[in-house]
């Protein structure tokens, strides 16, 4: 297929590299234009206009956040773009820009997907993402066979964009609880003396298998933060997106409210850029550990 | 070996078979007589004081909370038991109590072990428990065959039998934030018309495996608590105890205390009974829903 | 004095009556021009432009939220304005828009005051108003007579306009606690039979005189919420402005993000146009009362 | 009257002398006899059993806590005493201790009655108490010229005398969470440079008069919290206390929990000497200030 990509950061350029390992074409572009140049030497082709690369069989985006996303994907590139093309839109956005942009590429007749997906980069570049697909189910018919090269699995959540937003929002709140968990626990177990790798032998052994709580625990229990695979200002942007789509829907999620305010601490502190497991250490402080 | 073995609930009742089942010899007693008599079908002998079953090689006990343990476990019990005795006590009691029993154990010349388990009355009948085990190392090896038989894999804590059970009171608020997570996930997800069972196939295929997560979000999918596989009532109970133990450690434990408000609201509204995954009810009636 | 004012709600009707007994003229707009009329016979001239209101000696304004002012007070309507003139806005807005409000103004020569109040449309009728008054000093010293007219006690905060308004909701978020804590008492003294009367009296008459123990909670006693005063809508406004300035300056405010989950409750329960007091209803119903 | 009085801590000195002012005879007993000696200067009778205090018209009692309590008013006490003898007890206990008190000294013929106060040793000092006062009316009545000279005014609550206590702890709990609001919006003033002292002068002379914002805000402005009028580690124990009374009647009071965990963290700092302002430490660490 012929697909253009925009947004080139670890999780983008993992993915383009299994696009083009699966032998389609991908015409790609990227604010810093350095960081594209790779991608060429393994068959790119580096594009200088995002409008270049929202063309084609299906256009990919994988933008950090609103921001970035609103600078790029704006009114004038989607006029400027094919009709009937599909737009799939990777990246972990509000809800209510998910709501905007369904209805304005619906507007220009482009058909707008919403694919967030669940994996880091490691697992973006072994192929193994977990994707949410959302939006005309006929779209997504189209994209599916690059989604079987990029990731494991495929959920097919529903033919509104924005649903599937809203369940990555979802999946990352249960994440950002289950970090919130293991560091009061953390800090019950130091009260006692326990070792904390021994909670983590009998929880991951029989309730909690998985990559979050091993993992996770881990770097609390070792109180390593750095480097950061997941930073706590990004967990934070995503608690956030949550709550504001669940108040915009009336729902109180008093734990996202905790775990925003222990957040809001690891900013006051100058941790944000630490990994989200740092919020094993407001829960240390707290107990004086 | 010759075992003895006091509380006859769901939970006892399947591991004595399997103790009986691997060929041990096991004097059981329970305060309602009857309960003990399937048993005595399958090889067990039925003892009319909790002194005759106080006595042998080990004596295992599993009641239910720290009045029911305080009630049999006395000084007098204590008096009349054999020297040496290694005494396995594999309920989820408070931190306090176990502290007091180890002492008291200690002062009789009597070892202590604390063995609570992760795994409800199905997976004890499997003999797939995982078991955390702590108190003095020699009286751990004495009884070690008879965990390999119940359980699937002994955790070894450390030589303070308490730490055991600050490890279990630790993994039960970890099931207790699960649920909370799922619960107002639920809600989110419902204010946008998105299936639970669409985010379920997603957290359970990526970060999220386990049985707790696919388990409880089903309940909280289907708004179905009963039969209550485990209470809400007990979980409340559990979170508690978790508190009071990182309160007798100073340790302040947010995601306890919001957890146990809605476990106190659960009780208000007469659902104690009904399964812990009626906390997803909590939250979806917050959001009137 | 020669002054305009715009917004004429509750709040901006008693505020002109008061100017206008005391001698000032007062050019009035407001959106919809009706509600100007009344005014009209006490001596205001009513106009047809917020740009006719801005101008003279000095210009009030009190719209009620920060979408109702950027409607109005826009950059064309500060190029119009003669420099020099003096703005107070009497809203209660966001840091946020303060903040640019402010450097707009003084980018046109325009002095900019934030004069936020305490009190009701009943207290704002009786001239007794405390104004929390912010920005230039000279401004202020200009507007004084006219503070003096329509309040009690004017309390000169800073010379940042924002910081009125970030007072401003800091005691607004201390009605919220104060509210809150009122209907957690509520229900405790319930469980026990006790007349929340009796509690009431207590307290009013030792540590916590003053309108808003005894207000609110005779509201919570008799579980009587309409006619609202200050509805709770707005008064999640508030709760989440106040929120926004602390997340700004990252400052967690967990009492805070208890209060607006509640208020989401509130919203969700359909009682956002009922009173404030309304919190109490949440405490009841978590305790099934 | 003739009266025995038991507990000479600040709070019973201060009330005592109240007593002999107004020409009442006092037997007093104190477990340390050097803290009564400065009283019998002013005319009391120091006794060496608490039996010998417990006689006479009425007994008073202002013991620090439910341990205290039950080390003192044991059954061989209420034994020997004299039937139809009125026992006022002042302090604050937990409700449960107050419901088994009641039953005990009604099943020997004694009238209890629960009276406890608000105000601190000046306020005791002054004879400005106000005292809430639960029991048999018949029994208030006979003490109540007592009350009259100790007290401003006296809340007469119910017939049950845990009623005064559930409304003492409901005013402590107002109390701390007063203290709660005062440290969240110091963190937030102090993140715009604005003066604490400023939001005091607006909010006390408008909605929030009275000795708790004007006091609490001070300390917390000054950030000195030594030396401490009301412990924070007392203010830990009545939050307790409230929320077991609040838990056994199922009512859940997530506002109690957030101050109840904020002041175990003041307990692992090691500040539980500290004034109860000391909460405001709390919310300015998380946020770096």
């Amino acid at each position: 297929m012929d697909i253009g990509f925009i947004g080139l950061g670890n999780m983008g350029h993992a993915i383009v590299e299994n696009m083009l390992k699966a032998g389609h074409g991908v015409r790609v572009w990227n604010r810093t234009r350095s960081r594209a140049q790779p991608l060429a030497a393994l068959g790119a082709t580096v594009v200088d206009e995002p409008a270049d690369a929202f063309a084609g069989d299906a256009v990919f985006s994988m933008l950090a956040d609103d921001a970035a996303l609103s600078e790029v994907i704006d009114g004038a590139l989607l006029a400027s773009a094919p009709r009937d093309l599909v737009h799939v839109n990777m990246a972990t956005i509000s809800v209510a820009l998910a709501e905007t942009l369904a209805r304005d590429h619906a507007a220009r007749g482009i058909h707008y997907v919403a694919a967030p997906v669940m994996g880091r980069p490691d697992v973006a570049a072994a192929g193994k993402l977990t994707i949410m697909a959302a939006g005309p189910a006929e779209a997504i018919d189209r994209v599916q066979p690059i989604f079987d090269v990029i990731g494991q699995k495929t959920c097919r959540i529903g033919s509104l964009a924005q649903q599937a937003n809203v369940i990555k929002l979802a999946a990352n709140f249960t994440l950002a609880s289950a970090i919130e968990t293991l560091g009061e626990a953390a800090s019950l177990l130091a009260g006692y003396g326990v070792a904390m790798t021994d909670y983590l032998d009998v929880i991951t052994s029989s309730a909690f298998p998985g990559p979050v709580y091993s993992g996770y625990g881990k770097l609390i229990a070792e109180r390593r933060y750095e480097p950061a695979l997941f930073k706590a200002r990004l967990g934070l942007k995503d608690v956030r997106l949550a709550m504001a789509a669940a108040e915009a829907a009336s729902t109180p999620m008093p734990l996202a409210s905790l775990v925003r305010d222990n957040l809001v601490e690891v900013m006051a502190r100058g941790e944000g850029e630490k990994d989200f497991a740092v919020l094993g250490e407001v829960a240390a402080r707290r107990a004086g550990r």
